[in-house]
């Protein structure tokens, strides 16, 4: 098979400036309506210095589009019952319209019980129970933000998912399951594999839509990509390195995202978006009223 | 190829007799220590017939194991807000330990909202969106009854699901979307095909473990299956008539349900079983240690 063809870029770091534009605007638009900007807090346990960074990457970005952000640092010896609590006064809190735990938090804290103690309306991030069950239904909810940017930027590129087989590598409560969820509720006949699937190569030669969420760098090959697929790259590992070995899949799939530049960016735009709707829907504002045009 | 293999049936009959020995050894043990039997709670809306034989087969069980029932039938003009209100009361109440909510009810009620006025701790139905994330994410809770009732049917018959191909022929919120949630959570490749899906056949002819829950009377024929296959057949048409001929899968699958006989009787299992759970966990008695062996 001649390897010719050269797929096109899905580039989410122009759809996320253009999420953040929305943003912007919408913040602006609460901020001029209410006298109050849209806050989003952020909980942080430990010093994990990549978490750290994460956190101050998203509380820089919330100052470009008007959002405020109130940082929480707590300690890494900070147990389940104390973060619990200081999510709970957040949750309660009506000057926070958003809360973000940066995560994996320490391994003596019970993560979901830290999750669950964020307030449906303020789960801008997409990470409790209930935002899943949303997710999985179609019920309005906040999506979480890595599968909620991926579907996002599958539009932006008029990828007709309905009837397609779509293949998620990867099975985690913020990626990869919601991911196929969402895939699901779009009419995609969908496959979840994972590190126990057999024959993985076989099953991601089927796919018409690939969501590799595996976080093993460069583990999918072009030669295993179905030519003409739509290739997802939202692999996460050091040194920006997707599950994608994008120079031999660029020859094989039609859209592919590049790493960096393409899920990433939509993360946290997603965030953000998410916040100012809360902020809205906080203050009786119907987001979509509020400017113009949906973004 | 020759049609030599007669696959071997999964005698959901009898295994519901087994766990509904167990619900009853364990009502009796709750009764014995605190006086008082497990009780579940029927809500039922109007007058549907076949609504209304469902529940009264459900509430004859629970005499038979020991569980009393509360009886609640609204009329056919409930509204969301009464039907909730209702619903709410029975939560709140410490003589509730179980709700069932017969569904489908009316079109003009918003069924979501019904369910999710159950309690998590009494939704012995597994119908809540907490429940369905429980289910997802492999954390406690109660099983949606259908997909937990299969689930049971596997492991009695030792299928080891870890690597396997599961299709699962369906995407309802309480049947097939949980029954698929929980195979992921046992290590299978899960795929979901519904209406949408292109190709159906070809797939299901790749599945180890074939769940055909999609309500559409024998659709699913042996020529499609998989030699060796496992097929467990949840579908429900009027007149005991499953999804699959199972004249024709059963010379190609190595273990399939009949139906009537199949999954049928361990929905019903599997919510009894569940209420006197729920009661023993309300009454702060630890489940496994009632009675000598888990059933």
């Amino acid at each position: 098979m001649p390897q010719t063809q050269t797929a096109r870029l899905m580039d989410g770091a122009a759809l996320a400036r253009h999420v953040l534009d929305h943003t912007a605007a919408m913040s602006s638009a609460i901020s001029h309506r209410t006298g109050k900007a849209p806050c989003l807090a952020t909980v942080l346990v430990g010093e994990d210095p990549a978490s750290a960074t994460y956190v101050r990457m998203k509380r820089t970005r919330c100052e470009t589009v008007g959002i405020t952000s109130r940082h929480l640092p707590l300690p890494a010896t900070t147990t389940t019952t104390e973060l619990v609590d200081a999510i709970t006064s957040l949750s309660e809190d009506p000057e926070v319209h958003g809360i973000l735990l940066q995560h994996p938090v320490g391994g003596h804290i019970d993560e979901r019980a830290a999750f669950e103690a964020i307030a449906p309306h303020k789960d801008v991030d997409g990470v409790t129970m209930r935002s899943f069950a949303a997710m999985s239904f179609g019920l309005p909810g906040f999506v979480s933000c890595t599968p909620g940017g991926i579907l996002r930027l599958l539009d932006a590129y008029d990828v007709d998912l309905a009837g397609k087989r779509a293949v998620v590598v990867g099975r985690s409560a913020i990626l990869g399951k919601p991911a196929g969820m969402l895939l699901l509720a779009r009419d995609a006949t969908v496959t979840y594999c994972h590190s126990r699937t057999r024959d993985l190569r076989s099953i991601i030669r089927e796919a018409d839509v690939l969501i590799a969420a595996a976080g093993r760098p460069h583990f999918i090959h072009g030669e295993d990509i179905k030519i003409g697929a739509v290739v997802v790259d939202a692999g996460y590992s050091p040194g920006n390195v997707g599950d994608v070995d994008f120079d031999t899949a660029k020859t094989r799939a039609s859209l592919i995202t590049p790493v960096p530049g393409g899920v990433g960016p939509m993360t946290i735009a997603m965030l953000l978006s998410q916040t100012a709707e809360a902020a809205a829907l906080q203050m009786g504002l119907v987001p979509a009223e509020l400017i113009p045009s949906q973004g």
